[in-house]
């Protein structure tokens, strides 16, 4: 099997997990989307009714909309039941780093916001430790370059993100992207805990004690690990 | 002396602090603007040479460049040596809140990438414990209503900030502004760190061990608390 079909494998298999009458959360991205091919499948045949989705992306959106699949505003329901997202890294621990599509606010803000979690992963994405994979950050654009400096005084190897035309990545909310690139992150509580004290940083991309179950796409098939927390 | 000449004896008092050569961050408020009109004097008239604004609105960016006073952005500047602002409220350990104007993410921006930093009130902000000023927040759009009701759940007495049209107040960066009405603050530090730590909240007005010296306003006359840290 090639990537796609591992991605394929894995997006399939998660959406035995999304029940009829559920609110769910849709992340984003290349696995993601075959998980919501799959969900339209099973809800236009009737498999799985009455849901409702919640997005992370206008990509998502406009997929589960084409598919028929009714969505909402996270502003306008009470609670999700189920979160199905990609992750760009997952270590031993099985924490996470999210945002390598710089949507990870908004990510973050539905993740925490629903009773469960499910990554949705090929192999390729289990690490022992985090870090191998930048971790971004969403920085305001005003005093960025003291926000940018002060990361490099940590020695936390900041990059801001360019685009194809070496611009600045714009997040949803019109801020900047910063990666660090530290090769291994050997603390990562620590570092949230940095991080989400610093004035200029809106949002990073670890994502700790936050899933429940991750389904990972092996040449032999999706392995489920269940009752992480 | 009434409210207003309080606040001119203590924003003219202040720039006694600028000494020739400074990168100067400038608040914003009523009392920053007499500051600011005897800066711009003094700069006219030679006393204070050499000095570059850095500024935290544009009304405070007009009124200096209207006086003649470099500005320039915070991004451009390596550090700031001094900065002279106003604050909502201090408490008697000199914690403050800032945010009445809903510029406080911006205003934090600049004080902590300042050496020293000024407070200039009036005797009325002066409080034994913060929280009969409402604690302004700075939250993102999406997921607010949750968001809100996170801080409803740990009694934090929030509300939305509206204009005179009803309509949700927009910071300079498109965020909207929750005013926590608690009454009393007890734990400054520990409601910082649980703010810190929400995903949707950009920013909140909590000052915590930022300001060196306070000038307040006093019938007879400036009282000026030097090294506070």
């Amino acid at each position: 099997m090639d990537q796609n079909e591992l991605k394929k494998a894995v997006g399939t298999r998660s959406v035995d997990f999304i029940k009829s009458n559920m609110v769910v959360g849709l992340g984003t991205g290349s696995t993601v989307y075959y998980m919501i091919e799959e969900l339209g499948k099973r809800y236009q045949a009737g498999d799985i009714k009455n849901i409702v989705a919640v997005t992370t992306s206008s990509r998502s959106e406009k997929q589960a909309k084409s598919l028929g699949i009714p969505t909402k505003d996270l502003n306008d329901i009470d609670h999700i039941d189920l979160t199905i997202d990609g992750a760009d890294q997952i270590d031993k621990n099985y924490q996470g780093i999210k945002g390598g599509g710089a949507a990870h606010l908004l990510e973050k803000m539905v993740a925490t916001n629903s009773t469960k979690n499910i990554w949705i992963v090929d192999q390729s994405k289990m690490a022992d430790t985090l870090g191998s994979f930048p971790l971004p950050l969403e920085v305001i654009p005003f005093g960025c370059e003291k926000t940018f400096a002060d990361l490099q005084k940590e020695n936390l190897q900041p990059e801001f993100r360019l685009d194809d035309q070496g611009k600045r990545v714009l997040t949803h909310n019109k801020n900047y992207v910063i990666d660090l690139k530290m090769g291994e992150i050997k603390h990562p509580h620590l570092l949230a805990d940095w991080l989400d004290h610093q004035v200029g940083i809106v949002a990073h991309g670890l994502f700790l004690n936050i899933v429940n179950t991750i389904i990972v796409g092996y040449e032999d098939g999706p392995k489920v690990i269940d009752n992480i927390r």
